[in-house]
């Protein structure tokens, strides 16, 4: 099941039933990766909030990449492993591999350019406790489902496999 | 994990993940009123093919609706369960209860009009075990992922509660 829809209160969030959907969509494909490796010319572009609890990165690419920061999977990268929550990958970074954690609650768009696939995601996925910021009948927003449709050209970020810093 | 999406070979297969992600969308939703019941003024249309293997309907509806047929869970329904595979419920049909039994994968729409959301699926979820009929380098294809956006106009049918035969 998704890993950021609230199962504790009475609402129907549809738009959160649809990031954690779509979530689950990039952890399938990463998975995908991880047993059969990529085929032909796919590759992915993922793109995180450095800042999101979870993230694991070296604090130089921290410090490089307050906000968000785009990897790339695609010929340089090692031992890529995932759970429920995250995945793990060493990348090479001037010529020093790092190792990096990323939930996929912290990712804000995928993109594989091979094929025109893309999917971006809220900017906050919230997990909201107490309910206090959900509308007072829980409903969902379609504009902001909207916003996390696959897009047919995906805004691919201007990165490279070895030099992102 | 979806369901419909093949596992067994190499392809990346991004619009089976997409409509598994998204049948698991209204699995997590029935789940979420068989937990909460229906929140507020939600109520859900439930469209699928008559037809399809695992489908548990009686005759007389079957007979009826030899294509697709539409349900309504609004006020009139009984015993609402569900497994990974399909969900089951009991309606009443010129006021005769029968138990009907939806696997996930037979689903063609769904629909909750109260905010405006709903959910298309493919004609047919392909499960190919031979990968016959996968194109050549097993690319998705973005228009098929397109038709399962969630739409911010559902195309409600015209069905009720109580009498879809």
């Amino acid at each position: 099941m998704p890993t950021n829809v609230p199962s504790g209160d009475g609402s129907l969030r549809f738009d959160l039933m649809i990031d954690g959907a779509l979530r689950g969509v990039v952890r399938q494909a990463i998975g995908h990766v991880i047993t059969h490796g990529l085929p032909g010319t796919h590759h992915f572009y993922l793109t995180f909030r450095t800042g999101q609890d979870g993230v694991e990165i070296p604090n130089a690419l921290r410090a490089a990449h307050p906000d968000e920061m785009t990897i790339v999977l695609q010929n340089q990268f090692w031992d890529l492993r995932a759970d429920e929550e995250a995945f793990e990958v060493t990348l090479s970074f001037n010529r020093i591999h790092h190792r990096l954690r990323v939930p996929f609650a912290a990712l804000t768009s995928f993109a594989d350019p091979s094929v025109q696939f893309g999917l971006q995601f809220q900017a906050e996925t919230a997990r909201p406790e107490d309910g206090a910021d959900l509308p007072a009948d829980g409903e969902s927003d379609p504009a902001a489902a909207a916003g996390e449709q696959p897009a047919e050209t995906p805004d691919a970020p201007a990165a490279d496999d070895a030099a992102p810093a």
